[in-house]
C-alpha cells in the first residue's frame, strides 16, 4: 500500500502518457481533408491535461478486476477506447466553453484556445466533431455489444442536458446570480461531476463489474465528482495563471457562484476532505483497500493545478 | 404502383406527425431543469421541417422487410428512435450553422433562429446536447445491442469529421473559392449526403436488412444524399424566402459554390434527374420496384421547399 502510494504520480504519468498516444493514434491526421478541422481538432485534443478522466477510466477498470493482471487485452483495448472518448468528450466541452458567447477565454494549458488560434468557426466545428468521434470509439470497443450499449447510454447521458450540458446552461444562466449549496452542487454534479462519474463507471462497465461493484462505484464517482469541482474552485483563489495553464480567479471576476465565495477558504477545504473520505469509505464494502482509486482520492485532494 | 405513389404525400406528412409526437416525447420537457435549455433544445427540433431524414429512416426500415406488416412492434420502436436520432442531429446542425460564427442567419423554417430566440450561449449548448440525446436514443432501442452498436457507429460517423462536420468545415473554409465539380461533390457528399444516407441505412440496420440489401441500399443512398444537395441548390436561386422558411439566395450572396454556379440551373436539373433514375436503379437487384424509398427519390426532385 505504502509503495503503491508512492509509486501514484508515476503511475499517473505514465497513464497520461499512454492515453495520450492512445488519442494521437485515434484522431484524424493533419494530413486527411478538412485538414484545418483535423489540425484544430488535434490542438484541442492532445499536447496537455492532467488526463484525470483517463486516469479515472483505468483505475476503475483495474480495480473491477481482481488483480490488474487479469484483465484481458480486449478489455484493455476496450479501456483505451473509453478514456479516448472521455477525454474527446472533455476537450470539445472546454473549446466550446472558451468561445467568445460562452466564457471568452483566449488561454487554456498554457496556450492560446482553439478558437484564437484557429477562429471561431472552426473551434465549434472541431467540438462538434469530437462529440460523435467519442460515441464511434465506444462503438468499436472489443468487447460484448451489450456492454458497449451500456457504455453509450451512460457516456450520452453524461454529455447531455441532464449532465454537462446542462450543467453549463445552468453555470451561463447564474452569472451573478447567489445560489445555495444546494443548487451550487446540482450545477456542478452536473457540469463536472457527470463527466468524471460517467469515467469511473466506464472504467468498471469495460471491466465487466458486478453490479454491487457498479453501486459501490457510483458512491464513490458522485462523492469524487463534487470534490474534483471543489478543489478546482480553490485552486481558482489559490493558484496563479501560470501554474494553472488557464486564467486564475476568472470565477471570481467573472462574479461566478463558487464554493470558495458560498463557503469561504477553509470550509471549502474542510467539505474537500469530508467528499475524500466518503469517496474512500464507499469502496470499502467492495473490499477495494488500496489501489489507484484510493490514490485517486487522494491526488485530487493534493493537485496543485 | 399507382396508388401507392396517389398516397406518398399522405404518407410523408402522416410519419412528419408521427416522428414529431415521437420527438415529443422524447424531448425533456421544458419544465425540467435546466428548463431555458431544454425550452431551446424543444425550439430547436419542434414544430417544423420537412422531416425528410425521418421519412428515410422509415422508408428504409418497411422496404428491408418483406412488407410492412412484418416489421415487429420492438422494430416499429427501434425506427422512432432511430428517426429521432438523425432528426436530433439535424437539427443540432441547424442551429449550429446559423449562429453569427457560421452563416449568421436569423430565419429559419419561418421563425426566428435559436439564437436569435435564446441567445447565443444558449443555442450552441442546445446543439451540444442535442448531440448526445441522439445517441442516447440509439442505445435505448429495442434490438439486439449488435445491432445497436451498428447503427451507434454509423450515425456517429456520419455525424464527425468525415461526415456532416467536415462537410461544414470544408464549406466554411471554401466561401469565394472556386471548387470544381468533384470538390463540390465531395463538400456535399459530407455536409448534407453523410446523415440521409445514414437516415436509410439506419433503417435497414434496424429493420435487419441482409447484407446485399444493405449494399443496395447504400448505392440507393449515395445518388439520394447528392440529389438532396442539388434540388437544395436549385431551389436557393428559384424559390422564395416565404416558400422556403429559410433566407432565400443566400448561397449566391454569400458567394457560396453550388451546382447551379457550377453547372448552371438547367444543367443542375439534368443532373438532379440523372441521380434519381441511379437511386432507382440501385433498388432493382432488391426487388425493389414500388415501395416508399421509389417514391421518395421522385419527391426529392419535385419539392419546392
Amino acid at each position: 500500500m505504502a509503495g503503491q502510494k508512492k509509486n501514484f504520480p508515476k503511475w499517473l504519468a505514465d497513464r497520461a502518457r499512454h492515453v495520450e498516444s492512445v488519442l494521437d493514434n485515434f484522431l484524424p491526421e493533419e494530413t486527411v481533408p478538412p485538414t484545418r478541422l483535423h489540425e484544430a481538432m488535434r490542438y484541442a485534443v492532445l499536447g496537455g491535461g492532467k488526463r484525470v478522466r483517463a486516469a479515472l477510466v483505468y483505475a476503475a477498470g483495474e480495480a473491477s478486476v481482481v488483480s490488474a493482471d487479469s484483465l484481458t487485452s480486449a478489455q484493455g483495448m476496450a479501456l483505451d477506447h473509453a478514456a479516448s472518448a472521455v477525454e474527446m468528450i472533455h476537450a470539445y466541452s472546454l473549446v466550446h466553453d472558451d468561445l467568445p458567447c460562452m466564457d471568452d477565454d483566449a488561454l487554456r494549458r498554457g496556450r492560446p484556445t482553439v478558437h484564437i488560434q484557429f477562429g471561431e468557426a472552426m473551434a465549434m466545428l472541431a467540438g462538434d466533431a469530437l462529440q460523435p468521434l467519442a460515441f464511434e470509439l465506444l462503438a468499436q470497443m472489443p468487447i460484448a455489444p451489450a456492454l458497449i450499449v451500456q457504455a453509450t447510454e451512460l457516456l450520452a447521458r453524461s454529455a447531455g442536458s441532464l449532465g454537462m450540458a446542462g450543467g453549463q446552461a445552468i453555470d451561463c444562466i447564474s452569472v451573478g446570480v447567489a445560489l445555495t449549496r444546494d443548487q451550487l452542487q446540482i450545477m456542478h454534479s452536473m457540469k463536472t461531476g457527470a463527466l468524471l462519474q460517467a469515467s469511473i463507471l466506464l472504467g468498471g462497465i469495460v471491466a465487466g463489474a458486478s453490479s454491487p461493484t457498479r453501486t459501490g462505484l457510483e458512491s464513490y464517482a458522485r462523492a469524487i465528482g463534487l470534490a474534483f469541482q471543489v478543489a478546482d474552485d480553490i485552486l481558482d483563489v489559490t493558484s496563479d495563471t501560470a501554474t494553472l495553464g488557464k486564467t486564475a480567479g476568472k470565477d471570481i471576476a467573472g462574479n461566478k457562484p463558487t464554493y470558495v465565495s458560498l463557503l469561504g477558504l477553509d470550509g471549502s477545504r474542510e467539505l474537500l476532505h469530508a467528499l475524500r473520505d466518503e469517496a474512500k469509505a464507499a469502496l470499502l464494502p467492495l473490499g477495494i483497500t488500496g489501489g489507484r482509486l484510493l490514490d485517486v482520492a487522494d491526488f485530487i485532494v493534493q493537485r496543485d493545478r
